[in-house]
């Protein structure tokens, strides 16, 4: 009896697979190749498939199987399948199908009316669609259920990083910030001459250098591509097929480099994932915070550090010939320049996060109604002033700088710096483990870190919670110690040379 | 209440068109852009989005509301699209399950055995699979239902050709062998010197000269793209997404022309459905034959003409300066060369239907059980030479050389043939229609024929039955006298010169 449950609970999730990996495929193509006039059907053929996977995984059916599966749940694995999927089964059938609706609605609404408040750098036009939003979030997370001694925003969360809760984030954020702001001084007393990077750097050889990395890296080109985008962005359709994008600047060399590594590092564990998962809720990642882990130890603990560009700043040069006479602690010095700007995306390593804490002290009080949404740009500029230290001139490069608000996300900023506290760490850990690491690096040979990666993340698929995986890798959860201990070293090291 | 039941049948046909637009999507990526290792995911993405699809249009209260909806249907073009709806149901329905997983099972088996078997020459380690797939189709078609004084081949045909018959067919094609094989003798006795066309011709020159081509043909690369594929091919996504591939051979420069030309013309074709109809049963091209003389006629009609290189032979040879020499009719003659060849895709205008021939009698007759498997070769090797004066000396050159037979498809073939004689038929017509049609395509104007064709075949949809609609542009049904005054006319031409 429970053998054929289990069979009905695999074949719902192969289909819902099935169902997401099409869904990543149709969403590649409309960043990459898709013409302009394509995008109306488009729409709709997204709309079609997640509405068929949410049927899917609210059927009745499938609700029954589960019980019955559960009942009997067999070897550990098994048990593991059961729970991710009984998670998001549950998360989807809490939230009314009206609700869902309405959330797809606005967001698309949202988008549009930021595109055009962003281009005329005017609040007032976003604000009423982000209003709606922000209380369809709340509805959402109503629906969804708080957790016990928790708020709206755990519900939420809960999304992206299962287990993390605001009570966890405000401390180690504030005490994170509190370290930031005097590490991000004292970096930004560097002298960093970078004339160098100034010039044209031609595209195609800037397109083989970052195929150079990837191949460096270990990114199996048999499985997955490269391709451009106006975003850089990376899915994964199967671990046999793995898509990254990535955008190239002729005037800012850096851009393509940095944005490969980092979609890099994700497609890794996409890549990374067993492919006897291929079709269970457990191949997948253990949380968004994790993902972003694996992008940022690629873009920075391996692409900012010296010895990486010990072996790859001569490759580099002998593509661009005017790189040839640049020592290579110039170069480095040039790679982790810090400055207080207003813009995240383009931050630096250290002031990043500094981004992060001000979207989410924001986002937090709205949800909570503490902040009004006719108040964020004010409440904006001057937390910006007092975390940043620089105040937007316009809201285009303030409160509407970023597009995830716009579609409704709300919990999802944190991620980013779960991820770099998760890559300090697990780097830390991988260079306890590996005996010689940084020479190796130093020397181009980056499979072992790989190795090292493949074993202790990405071979657990969605098995653990995300902190467990990290505890059984490091020795430790969630800290910001080892960023503070990394980024610290090399600000010091930038200051002395 | 038949309000109600109307829009149930909208919005079951938009979901449907949906998650065909989806499979056409990932079917073209996987010919272009998919990393050979996501085959795997790929297989089960598109079984189970195509599962959807038949549960979707088998599903019984899209037959109830079909039902209500066929009571009180409304106007023509509601007629119309219910017509076309109970058509793709009636077909789906009456097919079991088993048979369709058992079909697509043995086809993806056959698909192996034919490629081993074609690379090695040996038509034994395809035979077993073939036997199991003809007599899937024997079941398949008395399932479907042999219509009232048929036979089982006519149920099949009825799938690509709606309303063509076997009985309609024999005539016409042993009528058109009859012509064709003399016009064929006479046409390989005209010299043609064609040493210009040898060389090297780089391939990023010739694949700005199709751009230029598809432009010209008034191919919109706004609602649509060219990409490269090891088989060229063309899928509708949407009237607004519409992708073509072409071929490049750099020793063999007509290759990507032709190729180019003939997805063109059904991507036109694509192009032309009505935006209306984007969610309907009704955007869609009325058979594959008439899908075909879309293609054919931008090929041969226009693409094989002496005006239409009266216009693009210097601007080839502006990219080719090799070429700038040659009088067009000597380029004309040159893309005009008739011989008697083994393989279908490599034939010219004159041969090609007596491929067609060879293919449609020995199906019938292994259809009816007329031919054994085991005795393929050996009638294939026969017909081969009664109708081309040729004989294969290996399988790989005689019946292994197409992949249709190990996809089971049986019926396809002789919609090639109905193309061509379609597409003769209508620019006739066409020019009839519109005095002074080849001075236009003489001067590169392609934009009236274009208009005409999307006044008189594109803009119809599936709202006629092919040969309706022919008629209703040209004055006639389906007949081989217009390909038959055109072929002789070009061939006496090219006997002459």
């Amino acid at each position: 009896m429970s053998d054929a449950a289990w069979a009905h609970v695999c074949r719902s999730m192969e289909e819902l697979r099935a169902l997401a990996g099409a869904v990543n495929l149709l969403s590649w193509d409309q960043e990459t190749y898709m013409p302009p006039r394509g995008a109306a059907a488009r729409g709709e053929q997204l709309a079609a498939l997640q509405g068929l996977g949410h049927e899917r995984l609210v059927d009745p059916r499938l609700g029954e199987a589960l019980e019955r599966a559960e009942a009997a749940p067999g070897d550990e694995e098994r048990r593991a399948a059961l729970a991710a999927l009984r998670f998001d089964r549950d998360r989807a059938v809490r939230v009314p199908v009206a609700l869902v609706k309405e959330l797809a609605r606005s967001q698309s609404r949202g988008v549009q009316a930021w595109r055009t408040a962003r281009e005329a750098s005017a609040f007032a036009r976003f604000a009423p669609e982000l209003t709606h939003l922000v209380e369809l979030r709340r509805e959402m997370a109503d629906a969804l259920g708080v957790p016990p001694g928790g708020e709206r925003y755990d519900a939420l969360l809960e999304g992206y990083e299962p287990g993390m809760r605001v009570a966890r984030l405000e401390p180690l954020l504030r005490r994170l910030a509190g370290w930031l702001a005097p590490l991000a001084d004292r970096a930004a007393s560097a002298t960093v001459e970078d004339g160098f990077l100034r010039g044209r750097f031609e595209a195609g050889a800037q397109w083989d250098f970052t195929l150079e990395l990837l191949e460096a890296m270990g990114f199996d080109l048999q499985a997955g591509r490269q391709d451009r985008s106006a975003h850089p962005f990376s899915t994964g359709i199967d671990p046999g097929d793995v898509r990254l994008t990535t955008r190239i600047h002729e005037e800012l060399p850096l851009s393509a480099i940095f944005s490969t590594l980092h979609e890099g590092g994700h497609g890794l564990y996409e890549q990374g994932l067993p492919e006897r998962w291929r079709g269970s809720v457990l191949g997948a990642a253990a949380s968004y915070g994790l993902h972003e882990s694996q992008s940022r130890l690629w873009e920075n603990q391996v692409g900012r550090s010296l010895p990486f560009w010990r072996h790859f700043l001569p490759r580099l040069a002998a593509r661009f010939p005017s790189l040839a006479g640049v020592p290579v602690e110039a170069f480095h010095r040039a790679a982790n320049k810090v400055e207080r700007t207003l813009i995240r995306v383009e931050a630096d390593e250290v002031t990043y996060n500094l981004h992060i804490v001000l979207r989410f002290e924001l986002e937090v009080a709205l949800l909570r109604g503490q902040l009004q949404v006719a108040d964020l740009p004010a409440a904006w500029s001057d937390r910006c002033a007092a975390l940043l230290g620089v105040r937007p001139a316009r809201d285009a490069e303030g409160c509407l700088q970023d597009i995830h608000w716009a579609w409704g996300e709300i919990g999802y900023f944190p991620t980013y710096t779960l991820g770099n506290l998760y890559a300090a760490s697990l780097f830390a850990a991988a260079g306890r483990d590996l005996p010689g690491l940084e020479e190796e690096i130093g020397t181009g040979n980056l499979a072992p870190l790989l190795g090292w990666l493949r074993e202790k993340v990405h071979r657990a698929g969605r098995t653990l919670p995300a902190e467990e995986l990290v505890r059984r890798a490091t020795g430790a959860g969630l800290t910001d110690e080892d960023l503070r201990r990394a980024l610290t070293a090399k600000v010091e090291r930038l200051c002395r040379t």
